[in-house]
């Protein structure tokens, strides 16, 4: 381990941004800001590495940091000109935070440390504002009593309300000195109460207290479940930051607000941001009281003054300020500022999260700038992000009535059932119910249910309170500050200019223009923008692998083209037998007694089928299309509990036939039983008239259109060499018999997926019989890990949350498992076949990190949803650029 | 490919014994025999490789064929003194198929043939017998007819029935010359009817289609099957013989018979055979006659005329010959024989088949006298066999009612519900009911039959009939030649002495001593004989790996070792939730809502579970005991239709939350849900309970009786290090809890099933924190193979027919892709942890295939049923010396 404490002030500092793994971000940056000559005020981070001996050793702090930290309070003691725990000049500091990346809200912040009763006198004295000192004392304590004695909020609140209603007065800052010294007095009651001990004087245990509080938070549930969401290992740790305090709520010449470089939702060169006069730091951030715009391009419609016009000369330094920093950093920024006395102070600086089509609008921009290259703008984009760009927005057409309007937090449109709690959130989204999480305010306790709504909508809270900042980072759709709205939490109800609306109604949120709509508003799909344009454009030239797509509908294939899919991955067929006339069909022939009715079914269902694969074809004209033939067993077509007469009425069998045959197919474990390829083992009728249908709708197109069409004909659920042997022997007879009555040549190919653990370890065997291998990596998960993906809701959450799986493996390919039979798959496969074609089309073919392993392993392409596509073409390109 | 045609005669042969991939056992037998002067008439074998040629050149042969099979045939003539057509003398020929190992009854033979028109008369000239002449003819033609032209056989034998009538006769034998050519005429006649053409008059044109049936017949059904069962690869093939004809029809001086050197029953030294006089050498196979006895020995209470008082002379060189015999192979020959005009033949010698205990018997007498190793004794042993010798027998002091009594043809006992059929008994055995196949007589089309039956009852056949063969090969009771019964097909029923039994009875057989009893009869366990104790002595001074057994009742334990099972590697500690008090309390432990509510539960639980491990312990005194802690999904335990208003009422809950929590609980693919250690994750104290349980019940006998005892606790269904960790850390605080509390040094372990395919992929990871592995190959191969054993019934048998597996994979370890797996598990899991001890304890763990390849990776030990514990002794042994 090297130095324990990091300091940083007057314009030097032992740390810099690089730093930020082992500072944090924000003491990095601190410590950057610092050498820029920016004026921050002196501190010093206790580092990362100390979080971990902290969890590594029961909670006990190496030997020297005592005395590490006794030095750096010295050096920022004479910085200021101010002591710790002096009764005549107290220094005063802040207790934050910060990892390495930024987790907004999760960790615990602790303001005005180092007052007491002999302090607090001190800062009245030097303030010479006693009902300032006294504030700042209630505040602290108050803070400190939640956050490190976890001591009830609620109990302060209820002092605080009394004394407002005794003293008559509306706000806090309307109470006297005299009533602020009662309230403190009365706080250090209930701490000691609660406690059986008081309030903690020692400025010293006061400090290390908080220090304690802040590596403890790292472990709340709340930073374990953002981790989890966000997938931020638990070993990196935390920082904390000691620093001095500046204070702007010590009268009208002072202020605090946060500011962001660029336009954080669409993108734009403007700076952008909001102050609150005569308030401290954290009032912005919490969004309870409104804040007012720091320029007119900020204000809008808004009539509040703005800082340009109250603080001209601080707003002036501001925005040199900015302009500094993000030539610096050659990146948007998000920063915090104090004013305290006409004074500026950057408190904090940090990339600022955005939107997606912020984000990509800002590397482009910042590329046309020529602060960034295209390769960094490439890989500044967070692949996961893009998708929301792609997704539906309100159709303009459709009648929809809106019955308010808030803050555009974050766009996107959204419906579902109104929820009033994080816990009905999750609790309906699991029943697989669209929901809409409708809140006074978000707090990091709601991390989990805004994940699982589908948008957000507050009534309080401004463009950078909590609920708009998260949900922007999550790509959920958010309208917040709606502050007409009436929540009545109790009832369950929301009431908005007469109308009442309840948990479980339907309703619609813009977060684009903040409408609030009544009902289900239905949606069309996204026109992405030229920036956008442009990125893929630069994606497109270092990517090595293909991208396709998972798609069989036409449309589906038409939108998955439109997205830049360079043909289709997976066609599933089983999923064309659902129709209205096709599933009685199909029926028909699962339930015939032998081959000769089996084979009348399956003549209804082929002029069906190709016809499908012809609209397929058309969309994906020049691109290969990977058919995979029925995989799933035969009773998921049957009807399970109703239909069973009417379907034994049209079969003209007995309903008691129909219901022995239903039984004869059940299954234990449908996952390992009798579907896939066994299917065609022992009835070779149903492949090879999906392979006529294919080679028929490919060959017809080629007279007619002369187009060049490649038909992958895909065996799923292989498991020996010799299943794809036979099968394929019998489809190539098939196929060639085609041709041969068309008069027409036609490259196919035949290959199989590779979702079986044996077929990936027998994978050299099989090569010998395919001319492609497709990786089913959500069944190749399922069989590896022993887990069913329906049965795993019950434990797989417990195990994410206790670190067993480092991922949900369904999202996120195991790569050591699961991985490492992808890997020998294609290694063995590629020995006996150096041709062989593979690619990967499970769920996981559009996950950015899954696509690094496939790039990483050598595959040719990956396949995803159409939604995806440009997702996984540009997690392709930055798998290939790092 | 060498030469195609093996000549053998006179003293002199091609071949030899050890040439029996190329020549079959048949040929390669008739060859030895000729080398050492027996007098074998003269032949030739047309290779194996021929018959692989033949199927792989779509049934067409080399070129050279047919000039080498004439050249051969020139030889036979000239060795004979006949000529092969010839209207004066022509020399007839027997064709006969002979494969690799011996296929009983499952390839087609043709006698006589070479006879015609023109021949018949000459071989009625030198025969001087017109009537032997014309039945030889009738004969020929019937059976050609019959498996080369597929002319059902019936047609023939309704023509004999009228002729039989009309002559006012009982038997073909006393048919007159005159009758004889009619029916020759009239079976010339249905041949062209059904064939459109002449039945061959050519004898060239005979040979070569009697050959081509021979190899036709490899591919029939029921080779097939027969090689299924007995794992025999399809890629061997088979030779076809081709020999002089001698004939033990031609009169009374004449004689057809079968013999085994040593008893094939007891192992009894003694020599011991059947023989009909004046019949063809099939009659006495064919079981239609009822055989004589050939010696004093084997006739028992026989009355029959035995051979050694019929044909002394011949006797006696049949007794010089068969002592040459078994001296020169070193092993018990099953000899055939045919004696033409008081002139001794040998037609075949082979290995004789032989129960297990003669088996035993054969190779310990064998090395006492010198004539064999005790390696070669222990190699000469079919493990599979051994498992037999161990399955209980009647109670002696049952009360039981013997109805019939026929021959002791296969030893053990058997009961089950009657059947008529091989149909039904695979139907009501697939369904799981125990069967007795009841049958006039077996034929090959029964092999499926009688492997699905727990016994065989025949009324008619002999010792060496083809039910008595097959089901002492099997392993199967059989009483066979039991001529009181009268068997109804139609009605299915059969009566005897009054009593009429009809499908679906219950019935036993005592296959030891040839009774039938109506009812179930109980059954005891088999004591071993000495014989058998002496062999398993030697086995275990050969072997390297452990065998333990996979019990949990102490009853199973204790069986177990006597066995010789050296520890208890699976014990499942689920089978003990299910006796009747445990199954209510295991119940309350689900439905609980919270952990003190499941805590109650289990700890009703505890005591008993202590109580079992205990009784376990004591059994099993000095070894190790493998505990595997809960494994099957929790709805196991629960009621699926019935009884949920009674468990309701128990439990004190409504049955809408009982049905409600079983609905919960149902899985889509339970084998791949929430169980073995996922429970653990869920549930800690579960696995707590047991743990305890475990540790205490160690602790105390150890306190009490000094035992020595190391429980081995084994975690199931371990994907991930990290759930082995969080398990192993929480299990170590119990038990050494415990152990403190009492005051007791204990060691004992904890360890792992590898049963996931991931477990295996990082075993080197789990490794490091098991101090055992036991791979769970029952598991790990639906896994791998993704194929659900409760399903697979559907099409698994298809696929082990088609040869896509080699096997079912749950009886014989998938070595190629399951095997890489346990593999990779053992390197990577030694490679981290090179004290790791390892073993298997799937049913793989009794099958000697799957032993063999245990010890070829290098496990420790294996594990299976207690009845197994010898088997895999035996395999082991085996193992190691190969």
């Amino acid at each position: 381990m090297g130095s324990l404490v990091y300091y940083f002030g007057d314009g030097s500092a032992d740390g810099k941004a690089d730093m930020r793994n082992l500072l944090g971000g924000k003491g990095a940056n601190l410590a950057e800001m610092t050498r820029l000559g920016l004026p921050v005020p002196p501190g010093f981070t206790v580092t990362t590495e100390i979080c971990t001996y902290f969890y590594q050793n029961d909670k006990q702090y190496p030997e020297a940091l005592k005395s590490d930290v006794a030095a750096a309070l010295k050096k920022m003691e004479k910085s200021v000109g101010a002591e710790f725990g002096s009764s005549e000049n107290p220094l005063l500091v802040s207790v934050r935070s910060g990892a390495r990346v930024s987790m907004p809200g999760m960790m615990d912040t602790i303001l005005n440390l180092g007052l007491n009763d002999a302090t607090v006198k001190g800062l009245a004295a030097q303030s010479g504002d006693e009902r300032f000192a006294f504030d700042a004392y209630r505040r602290f304590i108050q803070m400190y009593a939640d956050v490190v004695l976890e001591v009830p909020s609620y109990q302060f609140e209820t002092v605080l309300t009394r004394c407002r209603r005794e003293a008559g007065v509306q706000t806090d800052a309307e109470l006297s000195a005299a009533t602020l010294k009662k309230i403190v007095a009365e706080f250090k009651d209930i701490v000691s109460n609660v406690q059986h001990r008081p309030f903690p004087e020692s400025v010293e245990d006061q400090l290390w207290g908080a220090m304690g509080a802040v590596f403890g938070s790292w472990m709340s549930n709340r930073a374990k479940s953002y981790r989890r969401i966000n997938s931020i290992p638990e070993d990196w740790g935390t920082a904390v930051n000691v620093q001095a305090m500046v204070f702007g709520n010590m009268g009208n010449d002072c202020a605090t607000g946060v500011a962001f470089t660029r336009d954080p939702s669409t993108g734009e060169k403007r700076f952008f941001g909001e102050f609150l006069p005569n308030a401290q730091g954290e009032d912005v951030v919490a969004g309870i009281r409104t804040p007012q715009p720091i320029n007119a391009e900020t204000a809008g419609k808004s009539s509040l003054p703005t800082m340009e016009k109250e603080f001209p000369k601080v707003y002036a330094e501001l925005v040199q300020t900015y302009q500094k920093l993000e030539k610096h950093y050659r990146d948007m920024q998000d920063i915090e500022f104090t004013v305290q006395k006409n004074k500026l102070y950057l408190l904090q600086t940090r990339t600022g999260k955005r939107t997606a089509s912020a984000a990509v609008r800002i590397a482009v921009d910042m590329v046309n700038e020529k602060l960034i290259s295209e390769k960094e703008a490439i890989l500044r984009i967070n692949p996961q992000q893009v998708e929301q760009l792609l997704h539906p927005r309100l159709d303009p057409r459709a009648p929809k009535e809106v019955i308010a309007k808030g803050l555009a937090a974050s766009p996107g449109a959204a419906s579902g059932e109104v929820v009033f709690s994080s816990e009905d959130a999750e609790k309906r989204s699991h029943e697989g119910v669209a929901v809409i999480l409708v809140r006074h305010e978000t707090s990091p306790e709601d991390i989990a249910g805004m994940d699982a709504a589908k948008g957000v909508l507050t009534a309080l809270g401004g463009l950078t309170s909590h609920a708009a900042v998260v949900a922007r980072g999550m790509g959920r759709p958010c309208v917040a500050g709606c502050g007409e709205l009436e929540i009545d939490y109790g009832r369950q109800i929301f009431t908005v200019g007469g109308i009442t609306v309840k948990s479980g109604d339907q309703l619609t949120i813009d977060g684009a223009t903040g409408e609030v709509f009544l009902g289900h508003v239905p949606t069309i799909n996204s026109q992405v923008d030229e920036y956008f344009g442009k990125l893929m454009k630069w994606v497109d030239g270092y990517r090595r692998m293909g991208v396709r797509a998972n798609a069989e509908t036409p449309n589906d294939v038409r939108v998955a083209r439109q997205f830049g899919a360079e043909g289709v991955g997976l066609c599933r067929t089983e999923h064309m037998f659902f129709g209205e006339n096709r599933i009685s069909a199909m029926r028909e022939m699962i339930l015939a007694m032998n081959k000769e009715d089996r084979e009348i079914a399956l003549a209804k269902l082929f002029p069906m089928q190709k016809e499908d694969f012809r609209e397929i074809f058309r969309a994906m004209k020049g691109f290969p299309v990977t058919i995979r033939l029925l995989d799933p067993p035969l009773h998921e077509f049957l009807p399970h509990e109703g239909g069973i007469e009417e379907l034994a009425s049209t079969l003209k069998v007995s309903t008691e036939v129909l219901k022995a045959r239903i039984r004869a197919l059940k299954e234990n474990n449908p996952m390992l039983g009798h579907r896939g390829c066994r299917l065609a083992i022992s009835y070779p009728e149903i492949y090879e008239m999906q392979a006529r249908a294919i080679v028929e709708a490919a060959a017809e197109l080629h007279l007619g259109d002369r187009y060049e069409i490649q038909p992958e004909i895909m065996i799923p659920f292989v498991s020996s060499v010799e299943e794809l042997r036979q099968i394929k022997k019998s489809l190539i007879a098939v196929c060639d018999r085609v041709l041969a009555e068309k008069g027409v040549k036609l490259d196919y190919s035949i290959g199989t997926m590779i979702e079986i653990p044996r077929a990936a370890l027998l994978a050299d065997e099989i090569a010998s019989e395919a001319e492609f291998f497709s990786f089913g990596t959500n069944d190749l998960t399922q069989m590896s890990l022993g887990l069913s993906r329906d049965d795993a809701g019950s434990f797989l959450p417990r195990y994410v949350d206790l670190r067993i799986f480092a991922a949900d493996p369904f999202v996120s390919l195991d790569q050591s498992g699961v991985g490492q039979l992808v890997q020998m798959g294609l290694e063995k496969g590629r020995s006996t076949n150096p041709k062989l074609k593979a690619g990967i089309c499970g769920e996981h073919g559009g996950d950015p990190q899954s696509i690094a392993f496939c790039q990483k392993v050598g595959l040719d392409y990956v396949s995803c949803s159409p939604f995806r596509v440009p997702v996984a073409r540009l997690a392709a390109a930055q798998a290939a650029l790092r």
